[in-house]
């Protein structure tokens, strides 16, 4: 049977891990606000509105806040020693003095404490207090790089569901080039390839799969407006332009499992490539094989991004570089560390990158593949395996 | 022709109504981070990440600095001065020292600022200093409550995206009832009804459509897991689940036009509605029918809900009471102000909620209707006009 959810003990493995973490600074509670970070303690996926959610951890005990629509909804799913609620935001009495009542409930009224953020973002209108000023006489610290940290090494099951995530993110990829006709619009080749891919994932996964987000496909691919001239805009948006010949296309494609996700982009050509887009497309391939082959545990992020600059120094490219190599990736759509000059983190086994250097020529094309990689004790191992050569990718016109 | 986007003369309305509304408090400059205020004033849409972008506007000069790789794809759609870049986030040079760069040489390093955040926020794994941090000789103001009050209140131009919107919500709507059927899962059906109006939304509209969010899907439709007994839970995650006969079902549709949104949702029943089932479904469209009879501009939005509490009371209500009344709704999922006992905020003419009052009995099933309600002169118009009785949600078994 395919893993198609983490099992309890891996969530008690992070609540312990953090604790661990934190030992040097004598924390005795936790606040969590992110949902993010929320669901990787308590298991508890929800969607983030006006209302705050909030997560309290002691090494004893844990506690769930969240509005009343919401009591029964995180019962049936949280991992935590009790459910409270308020009513409302903003009701008639502010949701942060439930919150104050549960950590001085807990004894953390003069506590070190430790919060993913001081209080809960302007989210869709809210306001409201920092937990600073609820609690005066504690101490707030910030332990934001400490979670992300723990986030940012994947367990083998945590793996297990990034590799299943790339699996139907590559069934919709080639769905998506199936589907590339000339006069062919964007909007219509991704919602059916998108339709097709999660059609047949659930089929496959059955009932036991589950997605924790809230879109209603649970597999997509698409290519975000890069098409013909505006490939070369990376976060262009999108459009509704038809497929022509000649024309590059630059996709994306991945899937949801359990909140989990992979990155899978590829550059496509309409037709036989031109010289000058074969030139442009090899150059991209030789810069993200450079960058796939210098990944490997202990050294910095940046090493492997300097990598890739005098790669594009080296072919005059300078003008044509528009991003860094590329970023974590595991439960959000960019995560830290990045491959960046500008990042000295080390790369650990268990980290997951994304490896996307891409090359830009205004008013002519952009070519980028993303493929998504986990690192080993040796270096690398492919979690996306679409073909990355020209050939597979030039699409019949 | 239908009106598809905002004219340039609204943008220049938008920009010129924060300095007047700012006028008492010595205003100089702005700096915006926030991506919705951001397209507020400059009509420019992107997808935000670790790389943070802002908006500078002064009385007499603005820019946008975003990162290189957005350099092409701003100049494209925005209305500013100036489009500024750096090279990348974390890179050699922080993201920051690009802004301070800019708003030195507009002047105001011992300015007072309105500020819509004091920084980026922590979004996929940045990090950075505080505006208050980079200047500090300036004086930083949160005007976040100023320009959101602004946004609250649609002109005519953006009144006639989210009637737009309403439009295409409505055909997916009616697409997801069509598809109901006992043993066809949720995924399927809110999938086939999203991809038959959008594309048909697409055909309709043609060239001159373009979203400006980044998903494929220009209209949805879908249950989001309420579904029979998850339909008691107002905000489930999309399951994987077959309808049966008996089932209530609780649904939302919309569509993205220019950014602009609407809200629709209905409680509909596969087959004869049980006495119990009726009983509850016409509790909660009298709730709702009253919440929408009290709206009218001079009123203070807690009165709206109020009525509505009372109504829960008069009727044993209130143990199945989940959430307030209803939230603004224009381009974003939820927006201030709230039909809540909480918010003394007035309604004005010009503002357009959610009006949803939900009766939620668990382990058996919840009731909601959703409508988007502009406010006029006299009371309401209906944004969305999807029937909202119980013989027209029976779906035949």
């Amino acid at each position: 049977m395919p893993q198609l959810r983490l099992s309890e003990m891996e969530y008690e493995r992070h609540r312990n891990a953090i604790f661990q973490r934190l030992q040097a600074q004598d924390v005795r509670g936790l606040v969590l606000f992110n949902p993010n970070n929320i669901r990787y303690c308590c298991r508890w996926g929800f969607i983030p509105t006006e209302r705050p959610i909030a997560y309290v951890l002691t090494p004893s005990s844990s506690a769930l806040l969240v509005p009343r629509l919401e009591e029964e909804h995180a019962g049936e799913f949280v991992i935590a020693d009790s459910v409270r609620s308020y009513p409302e935001y903003p009701g008639d009495r502010h949701p942060m003095e439930f919150l104050k009542d549960i950590l001085v409930e807990f004894g953390l009224e003069h506590a070190r404490i430790g919060v993913d953020a001081d209080g809960y973002g302007n989210i869709y209108g809210y306001r409201g207090p920092r937990v600073s000023e609820l609690l005066p006489d504690a101490t707030i610290l910030n332990i934001n790089n400490d979670i992300e940290y723990l986030e940012m090494i994947n367990s083998p099951e945590e793996l297990a569901l990034i590799r299943e995530s790339a699996r139907w993110g590559n069934l919709a990829h080639v769905y998506l080039q199936e589907f590339c006709k000339v006069g062919v619009s964007e909007t219509e080749i991704s919602m059916r390839a998108s339709y097709e891919a999660s059609q047949t994932m659930i089929r496959t996964l059955g009932a036991e799969y589950r997605p924790v987000g809230a879109g209603s496909m649970p597999a997509h691919a698409g290519f975000r407006g890069q098409i013909g001239k505006d490939s070369a805009l990376p976060h262009a948006m999108t459009s509704n332009v038809k497929l022509k010949a000649g024309d590059v296309l630059v996709t994306g494609a991945g899937a949801d499992v359990w909140g989990y996700g992979s990155e899978l982009e590829r550059a496509m050509i309409m037709g036989e490539p031109s010289p000058e887009q074969e030139r442009y497309f090899n150059l991209m391939l030789g810069a993200q094989t450079l960058a796939l082959d210098a990944i490997k545990p202990g050294i910095k992020c940046s090493d492997v991004d300097r990598a890739v600059h005098a790669f594009f120094d080296e072919h005059g490219l300078n003008a044509n570089w528009r991003h860094h190599t590329g970023h974590a990736k595991s439960t959000l759509i960019h995560e830290a560390p990045f491959l960046d000059t500008g990042d000295d983190r080390t790369i650990e086994v268990g980290m997951v990158f994304t490896v996307e250097p891409g090359i830009y020529v205004p008013g002519f094309a952009g070519f980028r593949h993303s493929d998504t990689v986990a690192v080993t004790e040796t270096g690398i191992e492919f979690i996306t395996y679409y073909p990355r050569d020209l050939e597979s990718l030039t699409i019949p016109v």
